[in-house]
């Protein structure tokens, strides 16, 4: 048994319970966001927040105890990914990484956004012509530092 | 000659003349996020976009043509970037990707965040302990339908 | 248990039932361009139609609520397909690709022919050489603007 | 020299020359799809046809010589297309692969639609919510026989 | 269940039985080369071909079902074999791959030698320095026309 | 200089000529199909060889001094090739490889059918149905053997 | 089943024996380094020497007919090695690869060291500065002809 | 100018001076197998042999520099090397990989054969069947240790 | 049964034990690097060490016989780590490689820093802006020489 | 001109003028490790700095200017390096990532260790079994926090 056979259980039973993303992180008392990021395997619950898990996907102790512990991270099959929606996160990665970096750059010199110390928030803009998918991300910048 | 060298030879013009993207962006009249992204050979630009960037760094006709050309886009060298920047962005979508996907489908149903009807805004969050890249990106969401 | 368990079912049934896609579709009531793409896993099914599919292929109550979540998209295994009438379609896109790009381009602008608010019809086309498939794709234009 | 520096030639001669892909089909006397793909680098010209490109584009004798030389054909740069028009089609292939597959086979048997024997038609399809793409491919059916 | 697990289950009658795939061709009528592809997975049988195998192979009536659906096709892992004997034909290709473009061009034009209409024949030619493996491909030519 | 530039003036030089493979290999005093693959930067000439290729080539000593030294082989860019005519062969490997190996196998035991103690003959098959191009590859058998 | 499973069983089963691969090689009356191959599923035995491995690994008869079936070859994972042990192999190719072509090519022409007609000799080599490997490789020269 | 110029520099020179690399070897004063090796850009020179290299093949101050430079290792282009006689190498890593791997671990325990305290000796090894290519690899065994 | 099977089956034996590495490091008497690393399926342990770890993890005859047979080495699956912590090691010698290369060259001449003569030590540096890791890594160099 | 071409300016100036990368270091005002790899065009450099460095190696006023512009990071040709030493920094990270990860997680809880807020230092251990590189990482731990 593996972190990845913890995941799929909870997807599973995910289904079967009709339970929303929303209503488990209210439940965990997390934002949807991590929480949903820590159900799929990619990050590390705390003991309460686990026990929360094991009551809701009918979890064993062994099950509870692998939410507990770090996982190796990255949720995709391959490096270009197939699925449209996450391709697009990709394209846009592919078409404005120059840009974000140069704008990055410019505003705040040699150095990266955290993807470490990092939230993110998605929500729904209504729009006339057709709602929009509006997200927002907030990374802390790290600079690089000459030693 | 194609694009890429009109890229590099406003790069390399960019460099010498000390403008910023903002600067750039303001005498063309758009946003400092589609400037960029269009200097650096990623958008199309109309008569009087080019005419500006003709101006400012001082191109010849056939690249004045060249940026009113639609482009093969995708700015990055390899599926994997190597800049350590660009990869913060990469791993987002690494680790993260499943998380949008369901929290999206949740709210919208089956379909895509566009990547093509989008925005993007960047700027600094002041922040005591250590100021935070905000990003916050704006795109139109497409349901697939059953025919 | 995942959607594409699900999917190796229904191709099994599929096999002992000798239904054709255009019955199944039929019964679905949709095209059995969509009918066939939602069997094979790329598709998400509304609660009527997965009750269809549930008659048809013998589906539990599980495996009909897997019908009904957004899959993870994507049908072929690695980057080129390797099945001769599948790699003919990679080669159009990759002896044509160009082509199409200019010509949409010179037609329509900066943009991209949607593959979500997509259509698809396919065909034979008597023809005394020896019948012809005729492939007839539709998808709304959709414009990159500058903001 | 070889037939991509042909290609090159010919692309930068028509962006100076302001002509589209539409009059210079007319001009060399075929489709619009055939003598885009041809002037891209991707089919063979008569030697009437060359003649015509050589008086468009300027060409020299060795120049004009290449257009009528069988070219080593693809015209992507990389297994997966990053520029998001020609990605878009290279994601019908991944998500509609299959069933374009089953339903191919369901109304011919086993055997391909010919990527050679082979013409296209893209055309603007007028629509209230916005004009479509509406692209018809015409592809001979070949059977694999038992021997 | 699937092709593969009919495949599998073939090759492994096969290895008990002692039937060369000499005799199997025999018994199902068509020439060793096509009976072998067929047998690994790679053609598609009718009815009577199909009874045939089951009679030899002990196949249940649902894998007999699979040897006359279309299967996915590609009979190696990886893009690069790394069996010897498979891989030296991996280097004909890689070798005198434009050799034989070439040649086929010059004696017929621009198009191609069809893989589907097409058959091959293997046999010993005797030769007193080591006896030689003769093999003999026919295929259609197919070519490229102008629209 | 390399021979990779050899290669390069070699097809110009034809291109610009006029000759056929089959005049060229005549006046080299090989079969067409070694002949091609020499010119194209596969094979070793001699001297006499290569002293023909330069007075029909126009080659200077240095370049005349390439021909006769082996070359780094392989005449393709990529793993998986994207010209159709070569693709085609290399679904050949891919569809009936394991095909091959076992009808080669079965005849002549463990070993490989040699590239190197190799020929090759293409040539024209007249038929009613179209004509076909029939290839025969000749192999020296190699054994691996136990010591 | 197929070789792969024979070949987990008979290394599961040395482990156990806690046999050499010298005193297996010695039963099976063949050198260590063919031996060692066999069982690992890149050689193809004789019925004697599998009925030893039968005796040795308590193999069935099935599992004893596998030895005696073609492998297919490649005993690695991926296209470059992650073990230390054997990447320092590829990298032997890697750096000393144009050097081995080259010396060979001085000594012999044009061709190649066979790869089948083929032998391999590893023992130990004292010395006071820390034991050697020595490895000594003998393989026939096989030339390129010109036809 | 980097390492690769001066390595193109030296192997034209050396086409046109018929130099074989045993005579650059005895004046270099090394043997032919590492003489090769740092001509083709892969070993350092100290300052005498340099000397040599400049003499022989006609360099300025700027490349003898570059010959005393350690430079960045590795001779060959892409993972799988396409040459045929290189390919037989990777062959020989890929299928007897394993073999060695367990064999030197059987005579010395955990660790490697080193590919940097090395020596290789090529030689012609008479045989009536045909001569034979005699490599023999000398490389320090290093074990891990347990700290 | 292979290593693989061990290391997972330790891997669930820890978590359900509440161990530490740094527990189990001075149980089996190394340091917790050594030990964390023959756990994890890479390092080869002794006699002693294995009925420890036997001990600990409650493994069988068969179980504690593989930790002491030399393993596969490579812990990670990809050429490129998608793990966060993982790559940003990568991303240090994707960086500073070149950085590390010339250093090491400039202060020992051609050679390398062994991977297997190697020590690793990993501690907490505690400081006031947030603690940091520290790591010391010790490996022999091993010069090249001529021959 | 871009960064590279600078880069490789300053690389063939430091071979002429024999400055080691410790003296230029001193001329800096940085540690050897950093200006290395800001040489190596990995790391931006002030005004004042860009001015020795302008000074050392003769740059002009545009390629002072590109030293200051934050560059494209990643210093390696191919995700695998081929550079022996490279390569054995590659295969720490192969064969200890999972090492790593454990222990630090186990010190820390979920983060990362900076690869940007990060700093290195290689020097010289004296050993009489032969000296060893000693290299001290020292990078800020950022902890992952659920939001």
């Amino acid at each position: 048994m593996d972190r990845n056979d913890v995941t799929k259980k909870i997807i599973a039973a995910k289904v079967r319970s009709k339970l929303s993303w929303g209503e488990i992180a209210t439940k965990i008392g997390r934002s949807k966001e991590w929480t949903t990021a820590a159900m799929l395997g990619q990050m590390t619950l705390d003991a309460k927040q686990a026990a929360v898990a094991r009551e809701l996907f009918d979890l064993t102790d062994e099950e509870t105890a692998w939410l507990q512990i770090v996982p190796y991270k990255g949720s995709l099959p391959g490096a270009v990914p197939t699925d449209p929606l996450i391709y697009r996160w990709y394209e846009i990665v592919s078409v404005y990484g120059t840009t974000i970096k140069e704008l990055i750059h410019e505003e705040f010199g040699d150095g990266i956004m955290s993807a470490i110390d990092f939230s993110m928030d998605i929500e729904r803009e209504p729009n006339p012509n057709g709602d929009r998918v509006k997200v927002v991300l907030s990374g802390k910048f790290l600079p690089y530092k000459s030693y």
